[in-house]
Formats: C-alpha cells, sequence, structure tokens
C-alpha cells in the first residue's frame, strides 16, 4: 500500500497528458507519422479499429436507407469556387495538384511537367464535386430522397498536426442527401446525428453531448451545424462528428433542381455529415489509462487473447490444446451479431512481455492457461478495466458460459466510468469570475489542466464567443440539443439569457 | 422463330462491342464519367459490386495471414527517384501535387498558391513509400514475413480512359511483404496469384490463365510478374490481376535490411500484389449480355428481387404479405456464409420496365408473385442466365428449399459458358500465316473481332514481341503456369522454342 505502482506508460497522463497520448499509440502499435509531412501511416492495430468503426457504421447507415458510392478524389478549382463561404473556410488548407507527369531536370533528379488547364484541389470534403454529379441524378421528386455516403480519404493541409486527432490526410466516411422539403433534410440531419451518438455511445462507450453549433463554428457553406462533443481525460473537449443542414445554399451552387408533385421547378434541400479517422484519437483519449489502450469489447480489434503457459515441455502440447479448444468455443460464439475475436498467442517469448504487450494494446480479455488451470479444467482470467494484479480464476466451462456477458459488462463499466468522468467535470457556473477560474484555476500547476465543461447562460453574441477564446482559448462547443429552457445572465455580457450552452477548451 | 427478339441494350455486342459496353454500365446505373478527366463516379449498383470483391478477396487474405494498414497518399519525389526502371514506368503518369492552398488570382477567381519544397505524386502504386516504412518495421528474421495489404485509391494519369477498365483514379488493393529468402518471396508471390485465380473463378465465374509474364511485360522495378488473364467477349484479353516478385530490388532501394538467424545483415525479399475495381469491366464483359448485366450470384449486389404484381386493391395487402414472407425466409438463409441479399421491389411502377430494370441489372433470380401465384401458394422464377421468357412456377416451398442450389447452378452455369467460350477461341497455332489470319481475318466485317488467344512457341526473343505488337497490335499475355514442356518451333521466327505461350490483343 502506498508503493508507487509502475506503470507501462511513460510518461504518466498526470506527468505530460500530450506525450503520453503519443506513447500510447506507440505502445499499442497503433500508428506513426510518416516522410510525408502531417501524413500518418495507420498500423495494422489501429486500422483494425477503424476496419470495426466501418464495419459498425456502415450497417446503421445501409439500414437507414443509405447506399455507399464513390466520386472523385480531384475537384476542379471553379468547383471549388461555387460556394463563396465554402472555398474561404477552405482555401487555406488545398492541396493543388497542377501537373499530371514527371520529367528530367536535367541534373540527375525529376521536375513536374505537363501542366493542367485546370488546376485540381484533392477533396477536403466533397460537397461541391457530388453536388455536381447530383445535379445529373436530381430531375423529379421521384428522385427524392436521394441518400448517399462515400467511404475516402480527405486532405485538409494542416500546419500542426498529431496522430488521428489532426492529420493532413484522414479516413472518413462522408454522407451526402438531398431532399424535397426543409423539413425532411433538418429531420435526416438529426437523424445522422443520433445515428452517429448510438454508435459512439453504444460501440465505442465514449459518451457525448449533442448539440448544434453557434454560427462561428458553423461547416462552411452550411445553414446549421450539429454536432457530438465529447470530454477527453484531461477534460478538453473533442467534436466526434458532425452533421449539417445544408439548406439550398449548395443546391443552388451546383444547380440540384427537381420537379415537385405540383410540376413546380425547385431546388433540393442537401444534408452532409461524417466523421473521421479522429473517432479513434477519442477512443484512446477517453479509455486508455497508464498502462496503455483499452479497446471496448464492441469495437476491439482482438476481443480475449488466450496466453498458454508451458514451463514444462511435456504438458506443452496439452496446454495448447486446451487454449486451442477454447479459441475454437469462442470462435463459434457470437457477440452483438459477429463471430468472437480471438486469438491464441503462442510466441516463443516471455510470459511477462508478452501479458503486457496485450495489456498496452488493450485487450479486453486476457486468459491465461499454464499447467495448475490445465490440470483443474480451469483458466486464469485478466479484464483490461480491471488492475492488472486483479485476476481471477474459473472453470473452463463457466468463463465460455460467460464470456459474452462479461464482455458487456467491461463495455458497460467502460461507458460508465467515462460518464462519470464527464459529470464529475461538468459545472454550471453563473459567475464570470467562476468562468475565468474554472479555465485557469489560480493554484494550476499544469498545463493540461483544462477545468471542462463549463455549463453557462449566453446571450448570443459573438463578442462573448471571440472574447473567450482570446482570454482563454475556450468555445462554445455546442447548444445542447436536449436543454430545458430556463431564464437567465449571460456569464460574460450579463445580458438575458434563455439556455445554457457548454464552453470549454477543445482539440 | 426467326424472329429478332428485341434486345433492351443498343447497340448490341455484335453492332458495336465498344458502345454496347458503354451502355450495359449505363442501363445497369454502375458508374459515370465525371466532370474531372478519366475519373468516373461509381453508383451504387456498381459500388456494391466493389464491395461484394472487397469483403471476399479481405478474407481470404486474412485468412493467409495478412493484415490491413495504411498509407500515405502521397509519395515525395525523392522517393520515387528511388527505384529507377520503376520511376521511368510511372513517370509520364503521375499527378503532381505542387501548393497546399488557394489564393485570390486578383479577378475574382483563385489560384495555387504555398509551393512546396519538394513536390509530391499521388500515388500510383505505394512500393516506395510503403518501402520506406518497412525499413523502420524491419530489423530481425523475427519481423519477418511481414505480410500487409491496402485498400486505397490511386491515380494514373491516362490518356485514354473507359469505365472500370482504365480510369485516372481507381480503387484497388496492393499487398506489399517482406520475406526472409528468396523462395519465401516467391512462394508468396504465387500464394496470392491463386487467391485471385480462386476468388475471380469462383465467386465472379470468370475463368481465368495463370501465367508469368515476359520481361518487356513486367511491372517497372520486378523482378517476375504474374498475372490472371481473362477472355472478354470480343475475344480480347483482360488481365485481371498481378502478383509481383520484386526480388531485392525495392529492398536495396528503400534500406530494407534485417538481421539473419546467423546473425548478419541482409536485404530483405519483396512482394506486391493488386487487383482493381477493373475486376468489374472484367466482370461486364464475361457475362453481359445484349439485355444488360448479368451478375453471378456469388458477388451480386443482390440475389433475388421479389416483384408483386397487384392488379386489383383487394388482394394488394395479401400479395404484397405473401412476398414479404418469402423476404423475411430469404434473409434467413445463409449462401456461402451470409445472409441472402433480397428485396420486395414495391415501387409503383409498372410491370413491364419494373422487371427490365432488373433484367439490366443482372439480378439472378426475380421472383413474381400476382395474384394467382399467392392463391396457389407458388412463385413465378425467372433466372437471369436464362431466356427472359423462359421463366417457371414452383410452390413457395420448393422455391425456398431450392434457393441457394438454384443460385449455385446458376453460377456453375455462368462459369461454365464463360469455360467453353475461352475454350472455343483459344487455338493452338503453328504458321506465321495462320497467326497473321487469326488475328486479321481476311473476310473480317467488324473492327471488334479479334482472333482469341493463340498458343503458340514463342523462342524467348524480344524482337518477336515488337514485331507482332507492331503488324497486329498483339502481345504475349503471359507464359503459362500449366504449361507442359513440348518441343517445337518459334512461330513467327521459327528458332527452338520449349513451350507454347498465349498471345492475344488486350485491354
Amino acid at each position: 500500500m502506498g508503493k508507487k505502482i509502475k506503470r507501462a506508460i511513460s510518461p504518466t497522463r498526470e506527468e505530460n497528458y500530450a506525450e503520453w497520448y503519443q506513447q500510447v499509440i506507440k505502445a499499442a502499435d497503433m500508428a506513426e507519422t510518416s516522410a510525408v509531412r502531417g501524413c500518418m501511416v495507420i498500423k495494422p492495430w489501429g486500422y483494425s479499429l477503424w476496419e470495426n468503426i466501418q464495419r459498425g457504421l456502415d450497417k446503421m447507415f445501409k439500414d437507414t436507407g443509405h447506399k455507399n458510392a464513390y466520386f472523385p478524389l480531384f475537384i476542379p478549382l471553379s468547383y471549388m469556387e461555387k460556394e463563396a463561404e465554402h472555398v474561404e473556410g477552405f482555401a487555406k488548407e488545398c492541396a493543388v495538384v497542377t501537373h499530371h507527369r514527371l520529367e528530367s531536370d536535367g541534373e540527375g533528379g525529376l521536375k513536374p511537367a505537363g501542366p493542367l488547364q485546370e488546376p485540381l484541389v484533392i477533396r477536403p470534403t466533397s460537397e461541391t464535386i457530388i453536388g455536381a454529379t447530383f445535379s445529373k441524378w436530381v430531375s423529379s421528386y421521384r428522385d427524392l430522397p436521394l441518400l448517399i455516403n462515400q467511404w475516402a480519404n480527405v486532405v485538409r493541409w494542416e500546419m500542426r498536426t498529431r496522430l488521428f486527432l489532426r492529420t493532413t490526410e484522414f479516413l472518413w466516411q462522408e454522407g451526402h442527401t438531398v431532399h424535397a422539403t426543409s423539413e425532411e433534410a433538418v429531420e435526416e440531419t438529426l437523424q445522422m446525428l443520433e445515428v452517429y451518438r448510438e454508435f459512439v455511445e453504444e460501440h465505442m462507450a465514449i459518451p457525448v453531448v449533442t448539440g448544434k453549433k453557434t454560427d462561428s463554428e458553423r461547416f462552411p457553406g452550411a445553414v446549421d451545424t450539429y454536432c457530438i462533443e465529447a470530454m477527453m481525460q484531461d477534460k478538453k473537449a473533442l467534436q466526434g462528428g458532425t452533421s449539417h443542414f445544408l439548406g439550398q445554399n449548395f443546391a443552388k451552387a451546383s444547380e440540384i433542381k427537381f420537379q415537385s408533385e405540383k410540376g413546380q421547378e425547385e431546388y433540393g434541400w442537401t444534408t452532409s455529415w461524417g466523421v473521421s479517422t479522429r473517432l479513434i484519437g477519442a477512443l484512446i483519449m477517453t479509455h486508455a489509462d497508464d498502462d496503455g489502450l483499452i479497446a471496448p469489447p464492441r469495437i476491439a480489434p482482438l476481443q480475449i487473447v488466450i496466453v498458454p503457459v508451458t514451463p514444462k515441455e511435456e504438458t506443452k502440447e496439452d496446454i495448447l490444446q486446451f487454449c486451442r479448444d477454447i479459441e475454437a468455443s469462442l470462435k463459434a460464439t457470437f457477440y452483438h451479431g459477429q463471430a468472437l475475436r480471438v486469438e491464441v498467442d503462442q510466441r516463443d517469448i516471455r510470459g511477462g512481455p508478452k501479458t503486457w504487450e496485450w495489456v498496452k494494446k488493450g485487450v479486453p480479455l486476457r486468459i491465461e492457461v499454464g499447467p495448475r488451470e490445465f490440470e483443474e479444467g480451469k483458466v486464469f482470467i485478466g479484464r483490461r478495466d480491471r488492475e492488472s494484479k486483479d485476476r481471477y480464476g474459473e472453470s473452463k466451462e463457466d468463463f465460455l458460459n460467460n464470456v459474452t456477458s462479461t464482455l458487456d459488462d467491461i463495455q458497460k463499466n467502460l461507458f460508465e466510468r467515462a460518464c462519470q468522468f464527464q459529470k464529475e467535470n461538468t459545472k454550471k457556473i453563473d459567475s464570470k469570475e467562476e468562468f475565468y477560474e474554472f479555465f485557469t484555476p489560480k493554484n494550476q500547476k499544469k498545463p493540461e489542466v483544462h477545468g471542462g465543461f463549463a455549463l453557462c447562460h449566453w446571450s448570443g453574441e459573438s463578442e462573448v464567443e471571440e472574447q473567450v477564446k482570446k482570454d482563454l482559448n475556450v468555445t462554445i462547443r455546442c447548444i445542447p440539443l436536449d436543454k430545458t429552457e430556463e431564464e437567465g445572465k449571460c456569464v460574460i455580457s450579463g445580458k438575458p439569457s434563455r439556455q445554457r450552452v457548454v464552453f470549454a477548451k477543445s482539440y
């Protein structure tokens, strides 16, 4: 007791949060930087999380009537110019293709050649190129709603990048839909926000606040932007996904018109919505601890790893067979509609480093089987949501019978833990002094302490947003959807307000 | 009899093969050209085929020990220069990013700004960027074999493009592996070729010849390139996939080195292999007919469509319920490990156009249920591999009991039909005169008739390849793997030869 436990990740969250994040990614072997500025290599463990995100979301998109398609990587410069706010929002971060071949530079090297008549922008998002296509697909109300999704890579030239959170190239999905009425488009926007909330909370065990962005944080060209906001362990907010009601802005820019039931020509109402590999960053910063990643069972690349411990040659084959039998039973077990993901780790390395590797990778359940367990028909179980010393034995039969409920219990435990953290660090604040103190405590020792979510009245003035951004680097993350009307006064300006909004520092 | 049947696709294959191909894609709503030169939009029906290709191959890759990862879209120019043959092969078709933002051009428009210090090439293939990463991942023989696959988009600036067959941007997978020995790398190369053969033949019902490319057709930088070659209905060859043994060429270019078991530093042996959305073009040109696409059941976006025919309001709901019951039974039926893909088409459009839409889209089984079928507990069945008038009735129970074997029968039938076509148009040719006649028949009426596969002796001289390419636009598609040694004389030069190779015109 009182003795400091040695942790697998150094520095710890408390010592240096930003560096801890990088070290978790390294320890779990999830991603690394590449030779290309700001672009990452997503390693198999990290990519497998993305595959599971894709599989889960893709099913939910299809269940709500959406179909996948694929549109060009390139956007002609002239298309970008069609929506004024949109191009202004993205102009500073566009990678531009200007040539279509290479030729000798006369010094043994190569130089770009074959200049393009019109430069091509690599999609930072696809509203304009998809809009141009939709204008051909839509001609009558019978063609609506048009419900399309694309899984793709996009490029936004970022000056300061961090693995998963902000990279020049990232992977994402972008839904694009067209509707006959404003009401239907708003309904779609909110439906997809709800899909995101459900997926992120139930599959990834990340609690979120759903809400609407203020005008200053809207997507360039949107009428309304809705978002899910999660709280990371450093108490900063992370925007996990957005759903935009685009009104008729892009329909007008791209000439998406249809003949209504009454025979009139009208512009369509469009939406777009997306989540990206950034969600993996959110997963890490919600669940990982000072021993590495903790992967919620529903999304984990591996849900169970079986480690045979075979000190003696004579019992080795028996123990391996015992493990393989367990593996076979687990692989035949369904968990939330899919066969369990399980592996017997037979590699010839020592037990300690082997176990720690799986701890760092965040596998929810680790099973060890040594000579004693084999003799007694038992398994020794380590749950990643508990302390590593906190292991327990169970008969093989009980383990197999309980395994899906054990996994569900881990999933639930991770979610509740994160909910508790969010709750503890969310505070209603009604005075300006307390607001400033919340985000810059006088007794602050570490720069990584960021207050949390401040629920405050806001008058609706953009001046207030500008001021707290300048003073504290705090922004309004969202105007919560589940708000209850409440009279009050803006925490900064003192002007009348009818709602509390979420203020926080953010990624 | 004798009366010409009206077909859904105009022109027919015989009338104008190239235009027929475009019209099938249009009729089946699979893809279209975009505003960006050479880039296509893959529409939901076409993309669904790609999703099914991905799902099938991805499982086979994982079953053979490969893991997915993701590498940057961009390749620094200096990386491209590392392998001399490689850069020469791709220099003429590289899209080059030279700027990272847009700014006002002073005339109300935008121009590229923020020039990059080093231009970035958009990956035409990823050997160099992945090689640079692998050099960090590999340090000991214990790290080998390294078995990685990537699903990605690539860009090759093509001057003449055709939907699916040759587009500037396309979707593909590229496997990249590193091995400790030459033997293991060759074994991997051939294993993946066999994975492609099995997938393309068994899932897509496309018969292929497996073989090795001649030096002139090798992948730039490879030691040996292996391929699968299929015969299209115009008798031209289409390369469906390639698997490259790269020797130590790229390992040396990228410094992929490892400490061997004996403690010596050695270069790794690498492979790469890929298939692309081009396979969809192969699928169309193997199976489609003058009524549109025919999708083999294992790969079909929808395997069964149920069309209720409801002429009278009073029986409408009963018939719809009967259809929905069948749909539910089918969705609970597994076919090659997956739930059947089925849909009830309740759209309020006339029966004729509705049926023809599904014919053109190539759905393997169409089920119609009208008042009479409902009364008798029957269904009326149309198989897409048979003439459209060739339909039959079956009791609902029999249909449901037989459905998976019916689908297997369609799959088998399509494959056998394609095998038969390939066989009929493959000919052993031993004289130069016959060879020239085979590829330019004197009685030729249409430019689309291309002879077929000529199995001929070849001396190994590249001059022969140059000559037949110049004279006939014919190339050696491959040196078949299953060749039996046979003494002979080169069909063109008369020099001694020990093997027959496949000559053909090609896509």
